[in-house]
């Protein structure tokens, strides 16, 4: 199996998947091609999100701003998983997840690819190339052929999520994502507003309950969401429009 | 063969088919994961427009309002089909398709299962393991051990279309969906419309003709499209726009 | 293999894959569903630059704003692959590219369904039964039973892409396509600003460089992106809005 996720949009994909297709027989599934473009950090909150559902795989991922500029191509081998992706850190969260899960040890290697094609899609002419090779020969394999070198995971481009913060019944926080719903995702633990009826979010107030149902056709909610965050809803509706917030932005929660 | 179709956008059913690739060894294909948003009615009408082109599968839908509340999971087997979706009606019409296609009867399970993970993704957590549990074991035996209870088909949420009504020449019906090109599609039969020159909706005149490319690109037309309806169309255009039309809007159709 | 590729959106690809998957077991790949709408240039663009990165297969490629009238369907066999699709001239630079790689001819068929169920949607009612039918039995069987019937490739619509002129250091061009990320990607040769630093599009200047970073972000680059061709792009940006382009606008780029 070979999962795919960029912020390519269309038909980029297309050419990554006829190469892989061209060199191993894998089934290819589509994780997302709508990634948070050139978002290294959300694309990186998504992968983490969804690449630990699925069984043994290789996972493409390309989210790449730096493409052509001397960032290294990296992958990583965690248990029965790699990814591969550009260094910037994309891959590091699912990594760890899968490392936490597994207990199982990172390791790193750098893509090496002679004189790519082009300078502009690295995704179809270094990461589909070597994905299909680690599908089609396992990671050991494609080392030894020189398409992989392994070094040191420390070297490696670092990203992690921020902690929030709190004081007394103030929770100071951050939107990781927003979703397609426009549900906004934050980086605050979904522990901190368990066995809390309501709270404020920037000063507005919204009930805090288990699911959108619970409150009325447009009406604002705050819910422990599926990631384990808390998020800032609407039913039925957008929550990053009613509470005004998009990636990125601060978030002062007070409960209580 | 299992096919996916929700309301979740991106990245979200990849989530599910993680789940599902870690259960059984399917051949995935994607109806759609931007039917109409919570709308489960429109969706219900997409579902049975694609659906009964397909082989023998399993059949997962999700356009889930009431996710998380107490409506009930629902499984469907019509024949060598399995469909799995929440309980809203979404699947009443296209298993009335497939029933009445094969002469065969709808079996109606209620799904169970025991504090899903999360309260706002059951597409995830509920409706994926279920449908992978189908597509691996079958109906019967996933009812064996316990994911599934037979119940009363006349228990399930019923969903259907409205009929039009006709007095003389002037037909009153009703707007079911409008498609990704426009195309409104009306709750009008086609035989309405044989043999008509031209017609009138909402008081706007427009040839009746057997497809786009009879008038100008811009021109507005009146035909029987792919599903059997009348349509409002424009050809090389949108005939949401030029005839004023949304999803569930009264349309008056005068003929002849 | 079978890929797929059209500007239907959704959910109409669905229904095209049902009739696929009742007739031939094929592994489907989506090159793109959403093809520049109804412009057989701009689609075949993107076919020729996605499709010969695959392994032998049947290519379905549904653009057509003829549907329905006297335009012939046709499919066109070129070594290893074949190519379904509308006779408007979608297929032929692509065509053109396997040939050319190659070094074998292209073979004409037109496609013969009689009485389609549906005047507007012939990706179902002819395209896909006859793609199906190519992978299942090939060419020839397809031939034998009547659904193709050979025809000499001059009488099938060209469709060529423009040449540029140059006089001097003015290169006169045209935009072929706007891609996603909204690069604007013209008909210019990239050996044409090869050691060239910095040139103006339509008066405008904007550095030569071999990627998007070597420019701040939100900065107009030239650059010889990976088609081979000039393209017009910002750094983490749109290009189509910086330089005030789209889809076959003229352009003149004046170099050194």
């Amino acid at each position: 199996m070979l999962t795919l996720a960029s912020d390519f949009g269309s038909p980029y994909p297309a050419a990554m998947k006829g190469v892989i297709c061209s060199r191993t027989d894998a089934q290819l599934v589509d994780v997302a091609h709508d990634l948070p473009r050139q978002d290294p950090r959300a694309a990186a909150f998504w992968l983490r999100e969804t690449l630990p559902h699925f069984p043994p795989a290789v996972h493409l991922a390309v989210v790449d701003p730096g493409v052509g500029t001397d960032r290294r191509a990296v992958a990583l081998r965690v248990g029965d998983h790699a990814l591969v992706a550009p260094d910037n850190g994309l891959l590091r969260p699912v990594a760890r997840r899968f490392a936490d899960r597994n207990g199982t040890e990172i390791e790193a290697f750098e893509i090496t690819v002679e004189e790519p094609t082009s300078s502009t899609f690295h995704g179809r002419d270094v990461f589909a190339p070597v994905a299909a090779a680690i599908h089609e020969h396992g990671v050991d394999r494609t080392s030894e052929v020189g398409m992989l070198s392994p070094i040191a995971l420390e070297s490696c481009v670092d990203l992690r999520f921020p902690d929030p913060t709190r004081e007394g019944d103030t929770i100071r926080g951050e939107v990781l994502v927003v979703d397609d719903f426009g549900n906004v995702i934050t980086n605050v633990p979904g522990a901190e507003i368990v066995d809390v009826e309501s709270a404020t979010v920037d000063g507005v107030s919204a009930p805090v309950v288990d699911t959108f149902d619970r409150v009325a056709a447009g009406g604002r909610l705050l819910t422990v969401g599926s990631h384990g965050y808390v998020e800032c809803d609407v039913n039925r509706g957008r929550g990053d429009e009613a509470f005004g917030l998009d990636v990125g932005d601060a978030v002062e929660i007070v409960v209580g």
